[in-house]
């Protein structure tokens, strides 16, 4: 085939011919889609799925069929995936996606906006203040809110670092931006709960804090933060000499869904002068429900919140958002550019690059502002009350067994548990097995120095009678 | 309707059921996708678009049809986006996309893996990690060159400085991720030049090292890091007691598309024991042409390579990567996880959380790989050669015109330029009045002082008609 005519007719365009191809080619990829016929992976080991996925050529001179290269993706690739959407797939926060999200991504990747810039997203810009807004209206923030969309938690809780560390350093007429860390920000602490995601301390590892700026505050048995402790540890922290630039309160633990007493926490960081952060990547999804987002009391006294979309509102990654009670704090990040953010735009063109770390950005709001239309709140809200529900099944049917037994309470939509007499060994062996074997994606952490197994419930079509295999498949390999 | 049939129905599953609900829902999603009837984006103002977009309701109790909600996201959102398919799109580094990315983008939603752990991606982890190993080939470097995917240029700009602050720090044996920035860290420098785009400032800022950490060496009229001020510069550094702790040199400036004399800058850095770090972002697609390759003499002696897919490989965002000379470089950033990355995994199960800075992560290598191979590599650098060839086009055209004047040489994809007689204000309003109606998207920088007018060519579809037309617009809209 001729190079040209080739690549011509790959080029998406938004007419008849352009939609036209585009719906073809959807067809085929949808078609494409396998999984494994039985469990939530196939059985093949690493070293197979290795050679199975280097034997295929990326790149020759040539090129190939789409259609054939669609159905060999769909044989080597989407069969060889994780199913989320697979009961037994009950490893991580990880959940399976939603058609008004998935369908609008296709759109979002046609129309390729990049939200850097309103010349680059003039509509997608506005999509994403909008979105942006009600959700700070949600958290319960006044109409000064709102928020950017970002790559991930991880990304969420590096950028409100970012700000908390700024706003320090601003305090002494420092831009830490422009100038690097002052001399004293060898004295900066970061605090948060010993539960509290990795992130908070991979942001001030970013920052040049180091890990160690990170200071952990030991948490209750319920795995929230304690109170008490972190009085303790601000009084040492201020007798010592040093400040408290952020407290982090996370709100539902990565690994049993703990809630932080938001508003007490809130109170302090006030006293202290200090960024409030809440990490709501997991329970921010309580908004949406009235039986559960009285959970989050005081969220609304944070600097900032974030929360993933691609978590208990199910949209495909990545789909985060940091929100700030006052989006005017974004200044304490802006630069201006020479060909992107001048300063000097037309009336209303806003530049999104100026609350980001990134530049070019895809669109992720779409998806989410058509799955919150598409759904509504009340099923969204009892989709997220259904997986709350199926791991409180799980956590009481843990508790009655004889041999299993919980490690910790469970809150959210995580169990994780232990069984009578088995070592550490033991449990890395079953969670390995099952894996090993496609049969179970199985979580497996340490809670306070103590080994366990952990199921994450993300998929709100589990069943009862999905949870009863699931226990009953970890006893069958614990005993083996 | 019931809440829960409601939601039931809309969690996407892998088999007939789910395929044929996601076929049906792509096809009135594809059809949605709107275009203004004529120019680049439609003629509403800000204000319009803003009062259009805040008019619709982000989330009623109950919800709506998905098909409604469709058209009318058609009707509000995509008729008032951005086309960078159309040949008057010409202001950013801003592509059309291709059928095979798009399409497998759709797929990489409803399967929804992400790149954290292993458990979590099996086939997609190999898939992504081939396609690092092919590019580290393309690149010329050894089997031992790898790299991972990030969310933009920005991002793998961050992740290489990074690295180097880690290096440098390694060095004389601190931990800088644990303990924070040594206190030798005011002595250190990042160098690039004077066009290197503004995200190495950005992570210098990120990094604790501040932007002013970064020294802009001059470039030469080309655009191109002047050599012999490079090396004042480096001589300057030292008796100044400062420490280099890395060189960044650009394959294709922002502004400019000029690339810097990488074997020359990499024999250099060499020397000063400096983190060599090519910032290819524009000019990595060169790698595809036998023409244009050439230009990119000495990529191979980088540390780190930052290349773009979302760029000249006309893939959606987000799509970038940042490629290794060693990959055991990554070992730099690795932190084990109780719950993510305990290093107890069975062999071949590679969680790429330990190359990334993010944690949760989309499938993107995906797309890349679908187009590469749908696509192949003549039809692909043929695509590259096209842009650069109209570029070229563009150029002489304003060279021969009375009127206009290039204000830097044209040397990839970009035009930057201006007309006699013009002053800034000029330029600004041309490139407001065109973008205020629609007509034209057009790029506006300052190139060393020196304001200007931009095209950027991005779609091999354009012609020198379309050329000759932008030009005839622009001077039109001068003349007013």
């Amino acid at each position: 085939m001729n190079n040209s005519t080739h690549w011509r007719n790959q080029i998406v365009t938004i007419d008849d011919r352009g939609r036209q191809a585009l719906a073809s080619a959807a067809a085929l990829a949808v078609n494409s889609l396998q999984r494994p016929p039985l469990g939530p992976r196939s059985q093949l080991s690493p070293q197979q799925i290795h050679e199975l996925i280097w034997s295929r050529e990326i790149c020759t001179e040539e090129g190939e069929n789409l259609a054939s290269v669609l159905e060999d993706f769909g044989e080597s690739v989407w069969a060889h995936s994780l199913i989320p959407s697979d009961p037994f797939a009950v490893a991580h926060l990880h959940p399976p996606t939603l058609l008004p999200s998935v369908v609008t991504d296709l759109t979002v990747s046609a129309s390729n906006q990049t939200m850097d810039s309103w010349d680059q997203s003039p509509a997608a810009t506005e999509v994403e203040l909008h979105l942006m807004s009600w959700l700070a209206n949600q958290i319960g923030f006044s109409s000064i809110g709102s928020g950017v969309m970002t790559s991930g938690g991880t990304a969420s809780n590096v950028l409100a670092m970012t700000l908390a560390r700024s706003n320090s350093a601003a305090k002494s007429g420092h831009d830490v931006l422009k100038a690097g860390l002052p001399e004293s920000a060898h004295r900066w602490r970061i605090l948060c709960s010993d539960q509290a995601h990795f992130s908070i301390q991979r942001a001030a590892a970013q920052l040049g804090l180091g890990r160690d700026a990170v200071i952990l505050v030991p948490t209750n048995e319920s795995g929230a933060m304690d109170l008490a402790a972190l009085d303790v540890t601000r009084k040492k922290v201020k007798s010592d000499g040093l400040e408290i630039i952020a407290i982090v309160a996370t709100a539902g633990t990565t690994d049993i869904g703990a809630v932080d007493p938001l508003d007490d926490i809130g109170l302090r960081a006030r006293e202290d002068e200090a960024w409030f952060h809440v990490d709501a990547a997991v329970a921010g999804a309580f908004l949406l429900s009235h039986q559960l987002r009285g959970q989050l009391k005081g969220i609304e006294s944070a600097d900032s919140v974030t929360i993933d979309f691609h978590k208990l509102w199910w949209q495909p990654f990545n789909s985060s958002a940091l929100v700030l009670r006052d989006q005017s704090d974004f200044d304490l990040l802006r630069v201006t550019s020479d060909y992107l953010d001048r300063g000097d735009e037309l009336d209303g063109m806003i530049n999104l690059v100026g609350r980001s770390l990134d530049t070019s950005r895809r669109f992720d709001a779409a998806k989410v502002v058509a799955t919150l239309r598409t759904l509504g709140r009340a099923a969204l809200g009892e989709m997220v009350e259904r997986v709350v529900e199926i791991a409180h099944y799980a956590a009481s049917s843990i508790e009655a067994d004889p041999v299993l037994y919980l490690v910790a309470p469970s809150s959210s939509v995580m169990c994780v548990f232990s069984a009578r007499d088995a070592s550490n060994d033991d449990l890395r062996r079953v969670q390995q097995q099952l894996l090993a074997r496609g049969e179970m994606v199985l979580g497996r952490t340490i809670i306070k120095g103590q080994p366990a197994l952990k199921f994450t419930f993300m998929n709100p079509l589990s069943s009862e009678d999905d949870v009863d295999k699931l226990i009953g498949s970890v006893k069958k390999e614990l005993a083996l």
